[in-house]
């Protein structure tokens, strides 16, 4: 029998991109991984073509079938048109370019383009702690924080492309600037560049501070992830950080319940990692904010991703966009 | 020529049912409106039945037929059975009653029941400033504060209901308690009994302050609208609230703006004529908060809303689930 058709998956990072066949399934059949910026600054989009052309290559050989090609990128796109907008972290070559239609000239399949965060949640929804719901907002916490938002079986994806820019709510409306311009967002508390600098604010002229000699006295070397290790290690100035981080998800937590009463929450990224081992913390803030009768009926969790779980959302994200053509 | 079928709206308010027929372009041919409370307490339900009767009937003479009843509670709904949840803000006697089923039988028509922010938001959406938008806010500003949204052509309604309470997003995570529970909610700032509260709790002692004596001394006589006028007056007291209550609601808008990225924002209910002044100083608080360019995409308004608003929101419940259920 001649193995089903299967997607082909892309995660275009600022390091690294990430490439695969999925199936409809989920699971990933084959994997590739290629420095985005192997052939030097500027060069990205000409390594993304390849991989691709080498995993279907792969594919073929396999006696695959792919049916469809999906692309996660880091910025914002015009799903419409498969325009990506700007700013691209890490990637600049890619804002502007028509990526959709592109690849599709160049590989004659179907090809959508949308957000990263927008992909991993279409993932998640499809694959993983999401699936069978009919409302999950996935909460991606790294460097900076971004959420999908699939509601009534929609992903959300705003006028402008900017649904889900959930990392900069305003938690405290007096509060103090955030790296976006506004004040007082999520990002200040808790992001990884927020919690990284506010420990590098607060350490400036304080030789003595563990979390500067644990940086070996360079504030810039201070990482959030090590704001949490000092935490944990019991360190007063990297708790009291930590645990406005966690009272500040909470919030988080809250509006997104109290606002949305989606049926799952999950929280993931490169600091969810850290976050995971406060998970109960984090809902006991959540319960300070949210109405009872809503957060009683919303599951979250906090989980760390992987390379995988990306390439999954790819996948996700070309399912879904077929489906959704078909009831149209 | 027989006149076209009409739709037979319902809003079940705390004081009064406003009941009519409207066309399914959102024209309201037929009002009226009898007091909840007319035969007592504990008695609302058959003052809502003798009044959709009674529409029926004339409805009828003018020769219409009617397609659907819509009614909007005030309290949450599961729409998927047509029963009303609690608390039901002044009318108790409706917590628990399958109201969809009951109506369907006396009156052998299709009945759809929902909150009646939802439903006033289906009528913004349809009929109103959100006409053609594929996304809407609508933030009703009372006595309390609610939300209805319409997100990628669909009403938000959550997993229990909840979609849309906005009124509890902590815009101050470590602010003070809200009646809801909570901390920090945005009713705490903008919403009538939150305004209302923090100026009783700020004239307290002060016998001489403006606010108590323009309320003949009694803290509890004092109002959100009175600290409006006195706040337009160029009381201080009354200035701060209202200034707070400005930055409050901007950074909501904010939250609206960077989290969802609708199309068309509107600010109703009975606080909003009292805003509506205001307008060009929330949205300068708004701009603080939100990203520029999701702003840029998003129409805000702020109107005051009347019972003929509410009605037509009844009529647009009928068609969006109508809609629903043809197109699945």
């Amino acid at each position: 029998m001649k193995p089903g058709p299967l997607l082909l998956a892309v995660d275009v990072g600022g390091t690294t991109i990430a490439a695969g066949a999925v199936t409809a399934e989920g699971e990933v059949v084959l994997e590739e991984r290629v420095p985005t910026h192997r052939d030097g600054p500027g060069h990205a989009l000409g390594v993304l073509e390849e991989t691709i052309a080498h995993v279907r290559l792969a594919a073929d050989r396999l006696d695959h079938t792919i049916s469809g090609i999906g692309v996660g990128v880091p910025g914002p796109v015009d799903t419409k048109t498969g325009r990506v907008g700007e700013p691209v972290t890490h990637v600049p070559e890619l804002s502007g370019v028509a990526l959709a239609a592109r690849l599709h000239e160049r590989f004659g399949l179907p090809v959508f383009v949308d957000n990263d965060v927008n992909a991993l949640a279409l993932g998640e929804w499809r694959f993983g702690l999401g699936r069978g719901a009919d409302s999950m907002v996935m909460l991606a916490v790294g460097t900076g924080i971004g959420a999908g938002l699939v509601l009534d079986g929609r992903l959300i994806r705003g006028a402008s492309g900017f649904g889900g820019e959930l990392g900069h709510t305003p938690i405290r409306f007096d509060g103090p600037r955030c790296f976006c311009g506004g004040r007082g967002c999520l990002s200040v508390y808790a992001s990884g560049r927020g919690l990284a600098e506010a420990a590098q604010a607060r350490v400036a002229g304080h030789v003595e501070a563990p979390l500067l000699q644990a940086a070996d006295g360079d504030p810039m070397a201070i990482t959030a992830a090590l704001v949490f290790r000092l935490a944990a290690a019991g360190d007063a100035l990297a708790q009291s950080l930590v645990a406005e981080a966690c009272q500040a998800m909470g919030a988080m937590l809250a509006t997104i319940v109290n606002g949305l009463n989606p049926e799952v929450v999950v929280v993931t990224g490169g600091v969810a990692a850290s976050l995971a081992p406060l998970e109960t913390r984090i809902l006991r803030a959540a319960a300070e904010y949210a109405l009872p009768q809503a957060l009683a009926r919303t599951r979250v969790t906090i989980v760390p991703g992987d390379k995988r779980t990306t390439m999954r959302g790819a996948a996700a994200l070309v399912l879904y966009e077929m489906d959704s053509r078909a009831t149209r």
